[in-house]
Order: structure tokens, then sequence, then C-alpha cells
């Protein structure tokens, strides 16, 4: 089969990532016979450079045109210091969120075996961790209305849910749990918050439909705690855009594996993947930066959107492999070992398919 | 001196763990020459029983002529099941903090050397960790505009701040900073909210004010993972009502010493003084609960309400002495070791003050 990828590399260590995910991808589709077209675009910090605008409508209609998009990256620190300025990188990613109709952000935390002892938490409060969030990420106060009164005063923000917004996320959140454990929870704060109780009870009234399902409904300030204290408790979490920022960004240290955990955002019109880590521009062009996580959102994309589980396998089992035989870069070194570049790890894995 | 104290003690443990704290005070004020006057109120769902509402208006006046309140804790079962339920244990708990004007919770997260292997972090991790929050109490999202339109469909909920509730939280934070190491962390969203940029702004114009603090600026996701990850980095973190809602959670289970953990609110009228624990319905009536954190409750309200501050020592080094001999309740016991009835911990400390 023939498979378009939208590349879009980013900032920061973006470039350098994404191309040993590229070399893996390519390495993969010739074993398995499959074509690949790489159509490169601008995002970021990058295309406000290049072209003055963080998300290019030349991007866009790369990505709508593409099988999946493939993602590093964004964000650079030239533009840290005043959240208020009128072009920064992370619009780019809001306005490719809401016009490719990316509604689900698919984070997954789980462990490996071999870096467990990298968590900061104890290994019996870890070990077995294997969860989901899905965060919905095209609505809520992200996106809501906005601005300030009273002369700059006073300032708003709204944050706004409607049933069918929560129903599609939701449907995805059954859906993931029935392939799963088959337990849902359901993340609000029902006893303060309008939107929270829309989500509840649209929950509640789809629990019908999957009678197999268990859910539990907890509250964001409960499922915070609980995350640190009994991680291995969960199976997939549904939740709305600013809980699921803040969850999945703390669930993502839990195991240990931070550097290593791939990311999908689906929806409407194609689907994007990703690894959580950001930019880290301290790194950028010293080819030290960690590759796995991008290598494993690259198998996401050939198994769910592309259908091709047995390829995605065969990716997951090398970067198994080289963890486990220490072929890794130095954020992964164990005190005295032999640490790997960023091009040498792509090239082992690709050497070892 | 003579000081009266609201005493409201709420539901589910709340009785049990309030009885304990006014045994340690008693004691306190005879061996200090004090005269404590108790005023206890109804609050919560034994007030809803009693009299239909949560928070009665009889309740607030007692509040408003005491020098301080000391709180324990609020929450039936039977009200669990329907966060959409017309009368409500937390209604009364928002209303209060509203109408006593009690704008900052100030909620400390510190390790006791005897308790650390409780937590679920690595010893390494959280070895000194002494952090307090000042979360925003009376506005942002919780108090804002919410409802329903398009008959239902959609719901909203607004969040609002002026830049003078900004200002005398931030005020706060930079008098405590001021007191202990001169670090202070606003905690925000100033990517993506409009109500953080007001935040940033205000407190980026309060910095010449306290020359000596050194402020961080820092998303609350980032904020999320370091919590985990070096939660002895921080010092003083200030931040708006929801993040204070889950990030303090969050930093309660860090320490290991969640039991243990005292909160104050303080605020225009009054200060309230509270464990940060729950009512803890499964154990009410069992006389087993742990009654420290209010105990150590009662000593922030000696040293910041009355200014007492030998008292507030002599509270905490008997406490320190109960732990390191070993008169814990069961959820602190070490295996094989003897436990103790909560009334049982409190005659100790009376005993040995
Ligand atoms: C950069 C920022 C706008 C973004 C978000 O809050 O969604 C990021 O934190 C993320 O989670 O992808
Ligand atoms: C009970 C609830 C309304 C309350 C809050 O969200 O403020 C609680 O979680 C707290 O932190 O005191």
């Amino acid at each position: 089969m023939k498979y378009t990828i939208a590349l879009l590399a980013g900032d920061g260590i973006g470039p350098e990532v994404i191309n040993e995910a590229v070399k893996v991808s390519d390495a993969i589709a010739k074993k398995f016979n499959h074509e690949i077209i790489w159509t490169p675009a601008l995002t970021g910090a990058c295309a406000i450079d290049a072209v003055g605008v963080p998300y290019p409508d030349e991007t866009h209609e790369i990505c709508m045109k593409a099988d999946a998009v493939l993602f590093g990256a964004v964000g650079h620190p030239k533009f840290d210091n005043d959240p208020s300025a009128p072009v920064r990188p992370e619009q780019g990613l809001l306005l490719m969120r809401k016009k490719l109709g990316l509604f689900a952000n698919v984070r997954p935390t789980f462990t490996f075996p071999s870096l467990i002892d990298n968590s900061p938490l104890k290994r019996e409060r870890i070990e077995g961790t294997d969860l989901v969030f899905l965060r919905e990420l095209t609505g809520g106060i992200y996106f809501g209305e906005k601005g300030r009164l009273d002369g700059g005063e006073t300032a708003y923000d709204t944050c706004t849910y409607t049933r069918v917004e929560v129903q599609r996320l939701a449907k995805k959140g059954f859906e993931l749990a029935m392939t799963r454990t088959k337990k849902l929870c359901c993340v609000d704060k029902a006893n303060v918050l309008e939107t929270s109780r829309l989500w509840r009870e649209t929950v509640q009234a789809m629990e019908k439909d999957y009678p197999e399902v268990t859910v539990s409904y907890e509250f964001v300030d409960a499922v915070a705690m609980r995350l640190v204290q009994w991680p291995n408790s969960y199976d997939v979490l549904i939740t709305e855009n600013l809980f699921g920022d803040i969850l999945t960004d703390e669930a993502s240290v839990i195991s240990g594996s931070m550097g290593l955990m791939p990311s999908a955002s689906v929806g409407e019109h194609t689907s994007l993947y990703e690894p959580i880590h950001g930019s880290y521009p301290q790194a950028t062009g010293l080819n030290i930066a960690n590759p796995l996580a991008t290598v494993l959102s690259a198998a996401m994309m050939f198994e769910d959107a592309f259908g091709l589980k047995e390829e995605a396998e065969a990716i997951r089992a090398v970067v198994n492999k080289s963890l486990e035989q220490g072929i890794v870069t130095e954020d992964l070194a164990t005190k005295d070992a032999k640490t790997y570049k960023t091009s040498e790890v792509g090239d082992w894995l690709v050497a070892n398919l």
C-alpha cells in the first residue's frame, strides 16, 4: 500500500527525532512492501520565522491531503517570556488542532520494565501501570470567548461544551475501554462546574450502550492524588481539555519513561502522531535527543491510522530490544554505561528491525 | 488573653478529630494562661439534616463574631452520587468561603522524617520538601456565571478575575516568601488563558516592591509534573482557585504525611483552620481517625490568628514527639506496632504537653 504522511518536524530537537522516525518508518515500509511519501511542511517558530504565522495555510493543506501527520515539537525560548505576544508557536498548535478537527488526544502511560527505576515513584506503586487518557482537544476553556473588561482590570475566559462534543469523545473512550480491561473513568469537577455536570450526565446516559464497561466518576482533584498513589489502578480515563492538559502531564512523569511516551490526536479529517516531550531547545543540534518517543509515535500511526498492526509490533519489538541492550541516548544512561547519539539509536533500530 | 473560636465540627470524622484539637487547645490555653470560649455551630450534611441548608445564617454569625474558626470536615455519601442535587454540603463550603471573604487558602506540604517512607515517592525525591501553596479561594471559575443554553445541550462556566483580586492574593504570597527562602512561583496557563495573563502581568508589576524575592512563572501542566519529580525545588506557590484545587491535592500525597497536613483560609473578616483530609465517612464513630492534622491546624491558628508562636511551637513539638514514640492511629501503623485510638492520641498529647 501507498501512504502519504505530512511531516511536521517543528522546532528545537523536532527535526532530529523526526529524522530517526522517518528512517525507521522507511525501513518498516520496505520490509512489509509499503510505499511512504513524506510531505514536509512548516509549523511552529520556524514557520513564524519563514512566513510570519505558526500554522500556515499551505501546511494545513498538506495535512488535509495526507493519510496521517507525523509531528515533532514546537516552541522556541525567544517566545517564552511573553505569553501575550501576538504571534506564538503554541497558537499554531491550537489552530492546527481546531482546523484539523483533532478532538481526541490519546495519551498512554505505561512502564518499560528496564526503565522502572527511573521513576520518582517507588517500584511497587507503578509496576503494571498501563493507562490511557483521552483528552478532549478542541473545546472547553481553550477555545471559549475570552477577553478584558473595565479597561483591562478584569479578565475572563469561558469554558463551553456541547453534549455532542462530549458524546464523540466519550464514544472513543467506551470503544477503547472495550478493547482493554473495560474500565472507564470520567474525570470532572461536577460538584462545582456546569460543564462537568453536562459531561457526567452525558456519559451516564451512554453507559447503557456499553453494558460491559464499568464506569467510575471521579473529581479532578481526587484523580490528581490517586495518579501519584496508585497509577496502576486506572485503565482508560476521559476528560475535558484543561483537566487533560494537567493530568496527562502529571501522568507522564510517573512511569519513569517520559522521554519514551508517544501520543496521537484523532478526529474528523486526519490523525496526528507526536512524542509528548517538547522542543528541548538546549539540546538542539547536539544529536543527543532521545528519538524513541517519536519512533513509538510512528508505531501508533502504523497501527491506528493505517491498520498495520504487525508493522507497529515490529517497531515496538525493536525499541524494546534497544532498551534491553542499552542502546540508548544519554537521558537513559545507567552509570558508566556507554550511551549513543540520536542518529546512532536510529541506525541501530533500522539495522535490527 | 481571651479568644472566641467558632467550632464547626461538620460531618463524618469531623467531630472526633475536632474533639482532640479542642482538648489540646484547652490544655495549651491553660498552660499559657489564656481563656478559650468555644462557640459550636452547624455546617455540612448535619446542617442540611437539621435546618435544610449547609451553611445556616446562624453559623455565619457565629463565625463573624469569633476570633477564628476551627473546622473539621464536611460531606456525606448520601450526597455523593448526584452532583446536581439542589442542596449539597460542598455548597455550604463555597458559600462560607465567599461570605467570610476567605480569599487565600494556605496549604503547606512538608515531610516528617519518621513518615517519609509512607510516601509513594522515593525518599531522595522528597527529603527536605517544605512548600506552601497560596490558593485563591473566592474567585475564578468557582464563582463565575454558569448555566445552560440550547435547551440544556450546551453548558458554560466563566472564569473571571480582577486585578485587585490577584493583587491581594499575590501580596500574601510575596509576604510569605519574605519570611521563608524568598522564592515565589506564580502558576498559570498564560499561554492560553486571558485570566492567567492578567495574573502574570499583575504579579510581574509587583516584583519591584519585593526586590529580594525571586519570582518564577510556570505553566500549570509543568508544575503538575515537577511537583512529582522535584517537590523540594519549590517554596511558595501562588495560583488561582481551580489550579490550586488540583495542585494542592496532588502535593498533599507526595510527602507521605497527607493525614497530618493542616491548612488555613484567611481573608477579610476572619480566618479558618482545618485539616486537609475529608470527612472519611467509613470511619465515622470508630474512634480511629488521625487527629493530628486537626491538632496541627489548631497550632496554625494559635500562631497566625492569635500571634502566639510559642504556643504553636509547643503543639508541634508534642506532635513530633508522639510520632517519634509511635503514639499513632492505625493509618500510620508500622507493621506489628501497637496503634492508638483517636482519643488516646489526644490524651497522650495533653499529658505530654
Ligand atoms: C503549548 C500548550 C498550548 C499545549 C496545551 O496546553 O494544550 C501543551 O501544553 C500541550 O499539552 O500540548
Ligand atoms: C468540595 C470542593 C467544592 C472543594 C473545592 O473544590 O474547593 C474541595 O475539593 C476543596 O479543595 O476544598
